[in-house]
């Protein structure tokens, strides 16, 4: 069988570094168009990169959609916000397949999509159509879409635990508050120089966008969705010293007495066959560095008896199972590869 | 005017050896006996911590109630629970005061005591004159006490934000989520080899202790002080990977609609006249590196309107003003003595 | 094909760990024996390292020699010294074969190990028949043998770099300093506490063992091979707060006028067919993060002409070039199967 | 007795800040002026940096030569090399005195200064009169001094431990090695965003500016003195992922036969009665973390019997002892006040 001919745009930032570097280990398919903006056309992806030294040896090409649909089954859009719908309606078009990593068809509201990026949307004829690609939830609608929008690094831990307990009615609708902490990668390849300094973020933390962050109405919706009404929380993220991970604490009032046993049957009943979504034992929580470097999500959960309130936990790479590797899963669903393959490997501990 | 002699009980800890380097810098203060474990009596405490070298050179000595008595004025007891209240009664006898360090006084219903810490309690007459410690809230109890009771670092860290809304009566009760981040100095100088050595805590976060750490009733007892009746919580605190410093950020449901600029007006008004709080503008956050290495404890907040939610954080140094530095000022106030002396110095930043 | 059967012994380790997750990856072998002290048997492998989870459900065994040459073709002896030579020659006296990991083999000189690693060596007649394995040197040794003896990552990250220049008589004997510096991870699972703690670590660096590492005869013994002349040089290892990695800046005064590009081109000559050992460009030198989580091996050279000195530099993981890797490497080259089985994961970057 | 009035140009800098902190805890001198560029002219010094919240509350002024004259009995110039010179003389004239801590007037060789930095020096008539400002060297110098420079903190981590040796005749001058290692802090607020971010610096370690630093013809100048002939050396720069520290590792043949004894004689003689300088037992090296947060610099040293040489190493913050602490330390020779106020501040550990 001849391999998936695969273009990653916006290859210079970390999330696109991250799918080429997934995709040499995977073994049904194959980088063909690596692009990205004019002052990195030309150059080697292993010059920018020296991790990948003498084992990515492509040029970064341009934002060209007619070379891009020539060269490849399937695109992964790694852009800003605001540019992904530029370019994915020509793709498609033409018949390439595309994964959207970025936020663009995420908000299926489009007022909502408007007013918190403040930017016109060019596409909204295919929200519709996009699924939002968590595949633990969602994958049904991921088979065989020609589009879809890969979700946000905080929405993905966010959703995935909550979920299943919202849809089972437990929990206080005004009462939900998630807290999130995450490592400087989400903040791309080129932050601002002065805060994203080493010696600014080393031995820091903080918090930021608070109450204000664009993946609020994001997660807003995903919790929406399972609770079949509108669901308002707040959602405060932090800047971990760390590089690489997010951990989500949630936290909700229960609408009735249950047991943390009750908690996690209902979270292992929902993820019981889902390989890349780990549930803990009792009195057991996730770290970051057992699943950093994976496509795992962990989950640990509990009852806090003496205020009838649920706590749930959730870890996960920012840019393995929050971007780049659930994108990748959701390339091996729309092809009906194996859900696993360039995905298998473990975090790297210590 | 002569120094006060000053007795440092479980020097060789981390917060032990925090009062030493704060008490070398004090004008008025002087140290005249290190005491610690039978392991490390007759070491020299520079050769313990070589931070130290050439310029403490006192060596440590035993645990003898009659000699510290006789060398000290005062002495910090930074022990843990349970060996308290083992030498404080004693040294009091002699007329030595004591700024207990430790958990053993801090819970003033002693049965509460017995159950989280699974000891019994040997001297409860004393709890109800030793003043729960935080300066800021509890100045007048302090002054002229002869036993003081240190508040624990999370508990500083939660109840310092918390307190003037509750005496406000603006919190539904039964919405209170405090959730910290702590850095690992606060396990102490020998924790379990495994759990904290290097390569386990860099590049990881996670919680522990969820819904079941000490602490938990300590932040109880406080806010419930303030609110005038029980108040219940749920309490998460969670391993950073930094040395130093605990990042508080607490949520509670507004009972009225108020705005942010009334919360701030509300923390301004208490925290005004307060040299270590330090209450910033709207819009701005506390960090981690604005207050380590400084007795300073940094306030922000914000109301989250479109869930009429108060979000309140604050940033402290775990060692100083969540112990050693506390632990100072409370001298400093027990003897009259200008309560800024010996801790003067800014964050050492960047 | 049937797949290899491997045993890992020591597998509680770092090294141990690191082993068993690269053979998880591993197209033709498979772990059927996990060894470790009898505090750990019993013990599910994925309930030690919980980055494992739900992936390897094995349970730690017994040191049983006659059971683990029953179960395995092959077994990494990841041990304390000493603890190697126990168990090898009845390995392999049931015929199953041996990478020895530990210091055991490795000094050919018995006199030598004896005196730097304090403990009689039992069995000195298999010194001659075990090559000592690095593959890019010495590959047509380990084909085909029956005990390997692993290098140490120290003596790996120096020899590789200096090999090719002392061959060609370019390096004043009497003036090689080998200057490193390695992450945390090289001191093991359960180092001393108070000294590996976090907050003894991070933010400090520091050298340790100078010249007096054990590593050090064993750089010695590989350079003077390369000389064919004894060789002493002066060896300092340093500790960096980072969890994997060596570098290595090694400095000699050249025997004779060389330019930069003599030095590469005669790196590149050794290395040109080694995948795993990548020689940088003029002007480009190594750093961790370009090998971490990887088999790889970056080399950087200069001449500093004004003083007519050789700087090489190397980096590596020390988990995997360092011990883990580069044992997998020798099981492949031993058995013949492709080289490259189970270490093609690229660095996780950033 | 009225406080020495300061003017700190180039505030804005982690050099400048940390004069200001340094400042702010010294008894006899005040900040008046601080100047730094238009685009922070007018900003309140504690906006800049949230560490001196309500602590200075200074604004940012202009580069003004005739104002900063008449504010200040003395200015710290902590401006990029080019910059100090055309200043200096200027505020001479005027009678303020300097503290230059950039480049401009270390090489007392105009023409080596200028090949170095690539500018052309505008005042070489002050070079002779700016003593090379490192007190424990060359105190005389610099007491009464109108200009004095201040040393780069590499130099200063490599001048002090080699100085006392080279005076005795003891290394071999074809055999120097300085091999360094420094926190990020070194490279400023405002370095190069991609390269300095978090995410590429943690976890990392390599080499910069391999034989090409510009630090390097400073440390042969201050090794020629002490040699009293010229002195060739290679010196290596890494980069560590710390916030602050510099740890120097310097290799030399030696002479004559000499012990680990003989060469620590010769350093406490040096260094006997120097407050800043500690020099450890037989066995004992430096590390970052018992001098980071002071102006302490910590020196330990051996013999290699081996291979006869000596290995001496040396610890310093880099911002401290290495820039600004020793800026201050040079204010308070010149103005003849105590030479450590300000600076008496223990490292802040762990």
């Amino acid at each position: 069988m001849s391999k998936l001919r695969v273009a990653v745009v916006g290859a210079g930032g970390y999330v696109g570094s991250e799918i080429c570097r997934l995709l040499l280990g995977h073994p049904l398919a194959e980088l063909t168009y690596l692009a990205d903006v004019d002052a990195l056309v030309g150059r080697r992806f292993d010059a920018l990169y020296s991790s990948f030294r003498g084992r990515l040896d492509l040029a970064i090409q341009a934002f060209d959609v007619a070379a891009i649909a020539a060269a490849a089954d399937v695109a992964f859009l790694a852009l800003p916000h605001g540019k992904g719908m530029d370019m994915a309606p020509a793709l498609l078009e033409r018949g390439t397949k595309v994964v959207d990593i970025g936020a663009d068809y995420r908000l299926k509201d489009v007022a909502c999509f408007e007013r918190w990026y403040d930017v016109k949307h060019t596409s909204p004829e295919l929200l519709a159509e996009a699924p939002y690609a968590i595949p633990e939830l969602f994958r049904e609608q991921i088979r065989g879409a020609r589009l879809v929008s890969n979700p946000g690094c905080y929405p993905t831990s966010a959703i995935v635990p909550l979920y299943p307990l919202l849809e089972a009615k437990l929990l206080d609708l005004n009462t939900i508050v998630v807290n999130s902490a995450s490592g400087v990668s989400g903040a791309g390849r080129m932050p601002p120089a002065e805060f994203f300094s080493y010696a600014y973020l080393n031995e820091d933390y903080k918090a930021y966008g608070v109450a204000a962050h664009r993946h609020l109405p994001e997660i807003e919706q995903g919790l929406s969705w399972a609770a079949g009404e509108p669901v308002r929380i707040s959602f405060t993220p932090h800047l971990l010293p760390v590089t690489r991970g997010i951990l989500t604490t949630s936290y909700a009032n229960l609408t009735r007495k249950v047991t943390t046993e009750d908690l996690l049957a209902l979270l292992n009943q929902r993820y019981a066959d889902e390989y890349f979504v780990r549930v803990l034992p009792k009195g057991q929580f996730p770290n970051l560095k057992s699943v950093v470097g994976s496509n795992f999500l962990d989950l640990g959960a509990c009852v806090d008896e003496h205020v009838n309130r649920a706590i749930v936990i959730s870890a996960e790479d920012n840019l393995i199972k929050g971007a780049a590797g659930q994108a990748v899963q959701n390339m091996n669903i729309i092809f009906d590869l194996d859900e696993r393959s360039g995905l298998e490997a473990l975090p790297v501990f210590p």
